[in-house]
């Protein structure tokens, strides 16, 4: 069932040719307002970006808060190219891609995706950014659970290239495709998780080396800013250019992995024996709340992001490198 | 006791200004040259490395294995201010760094101290590599078991800055200060780790993080190479800017970490306690052995190497961020 009198052929296969995309975004909060900034800077010609949001000072929310990033990079594209849609219907009529980034509530985005369902073309791509609401419950109340994906990026999108692809069991293998080669014309990386896991990848992993930091500077060990400065001249910048699996098979020589497991494999045993147990509400945070915040205070956050894009121009411009290396 | 006439006031304190450094290194492994090519690149004047190894092909070995770093640095020096050793009593003679990157071996290293302990100066700093075995462990047989101090790399160390300094117990606090002078005035990260942890710190994180990526690669969940795309384009360059810690305190917003767990608390605690309790031997080594080797076949080190010094240099540069940020 589509609105649209002309729905489009193959929109996002062509879609370096395309220049008549229409990218719909639900929810205008930071994740959603940074898909935006990422989108106007990738739009070319007369294609169109569309907000909807419930807020009543939408338009003014976005021009205030919208991300500088779009007016740095390349792109004919300028704010003007924002529409602000006066109610749901209107912003999905004719969408190619809808991308949701509302509440994180799962009766939110069931109503939603039932909704959008009625009124957005059907080849429309249709994406979530939850970081953790699986596709499955989201297009439970659906007629064709099979077109919703979730996109769910490393925050802030406009700046970091990683997006995880995690389908449910009902989501197409047309829709991943279509998905994944989207964001890979526009040089970002799209993995495809191949189950709904519970926090999904980056953030599984993330936390369990947090869980590790955190016990560590309950320990004494070190403290919350030795932390950050062991990884920072760590594991940090190694990991950007090659990751663990990739840094560990160098680091076993010629056996690879396996030399690596042969020689040293006791340790991370005795490693992961002594490892860090503890749980959320152990009592742990009073002591490393206050120390986060004696150690950093107020963070210029747009530096972070000028520094990580710094790294990011660099990789971009090593990818042989990079796409060699993650080759699976 | 000093077999020098004139022991050297107060040497590594005055570094800057000292043109007449006397390193000696003892062992000519990857790590142990790896220390030598980034110690001559930063000699001054008629500063001297000294090599010693019991292997007979020692200078050849040296001269064939030395990694080029030292060459594209600006320094005074050049492989002729290497001196090959013809003793262990010659090397030690004069030294104000003794700094062994010999067998992962207690024994070794215990009767290496023991002797060291005769023939070098007696305010010579005594430096370990290793990476696991305490400097308790390895000044039992000393006479004076204040002088040891592991300082442990990230491998490479003539391109990684990080170097954890875990004393004994019986390391004096002045061992470590110069310690910690002597690397933080050439620009590298020297972090002094409170207690005598099994794998130190920068390993305990990692090997956390590396058995969550096993695990989820066990469960069919990601392959290898996007395990590793994954860290590569999301916690690799965020954490190279900054570290765990840094970046949930800014991701909880106003209420910093504090607002980071009253947020996403719950799924935090979901992933620790549904994350992989893995064990090396379990019977994942099969797969993971295999793909990882299918995925990544011949890797060039010096072109990862050559890329992770482009990103260090941005870091440098930004320096006046990083140190902030590490603050504590």
């Amino acid at each position: 069932m589509s609105n649209s009198e002309n729905p489009p052929q193959d929109p996002i296969s062509k879609v370096e040719s395309n220049k008549d995309l229409r990218i719909t975004l639900i929810g205008t909060g930071t994740i959603g307002l940074s898909f935006a900034a990422f989108h106007l800077s990738h739009l070319l010609g007369p294609s169109q970006l569309t907000i909807y949001d419930t807020r009543a000072d939408v338009a003014q929310h976005v021009e205030e808060n919208l991300p500088p990033f779009f007016a740095e990079k390349p792109s004919q594209a300028s704010i003007s190219n924002i529409r602000i849609a006066p109610s749901l219907e209107a912003a999905l009529k004719d969408a190619h891609i809808v991308q949701e980034s509302g509440p994180e509530n799962l009766d939110f985005k069931r109503k939603l995706w039932a909704e959008v369902e009625k009124h957005a073309p059907e080849n429309a791509l249709l994406w979530s950014s939850t970081s953790g609401i699986p596709a499955s419950q989201q297009a439970q109340d659906m007629k064709e659970k099979s077109r919703v994906l979730v996109v769910h990026p490393y925050n802030p999108p406009h700046i970091m290239p990683l997006l995880e692809l995690v389908p449910s069991r009902d989501t197409s293998e047309e829709v991943i495709e279509r998905t994944c080669e989207f964001w890979t014309k526009r040089g970002r990386v799209p993995v495809h998780i191949k189950k709904e896991t519970r926090g999904f990848v980056a953030n599984r992993l993330a936390f369990a080396l947090l869980r590790e930091a955190i016990h560590l500077v309950n320990e004494g060990v070190v403290s919350v800013g030795e932390i950050d400065s062991i990884v920072e001249s760590s594991m940090g910048p190694r990991w950007a250019v090659a990751g663990p699996f990739k840094s560990y098979y160098v680091g076993g020589g010629p056996a690879g992995l396996e030399g690596f497991f042969d020689n040293i494999g006791g340790t991370v045993q005795d490693c992961w024996d002594d490892s860090g147990k503890l749980n959320v509400g152990d009592g742990w945070e009073t002591k490393i709340f206050k120390q986060t915040k004696e150690t950093y205070g107020s963070v210029d956050v747009g530096e972070r992001d000028r520094i990580t894009r710094r790294l990011l121009d660099v990789l971009d411009q090593e990818k042989s490198y990079t796409t060699r290396s993650s080759a699976n």
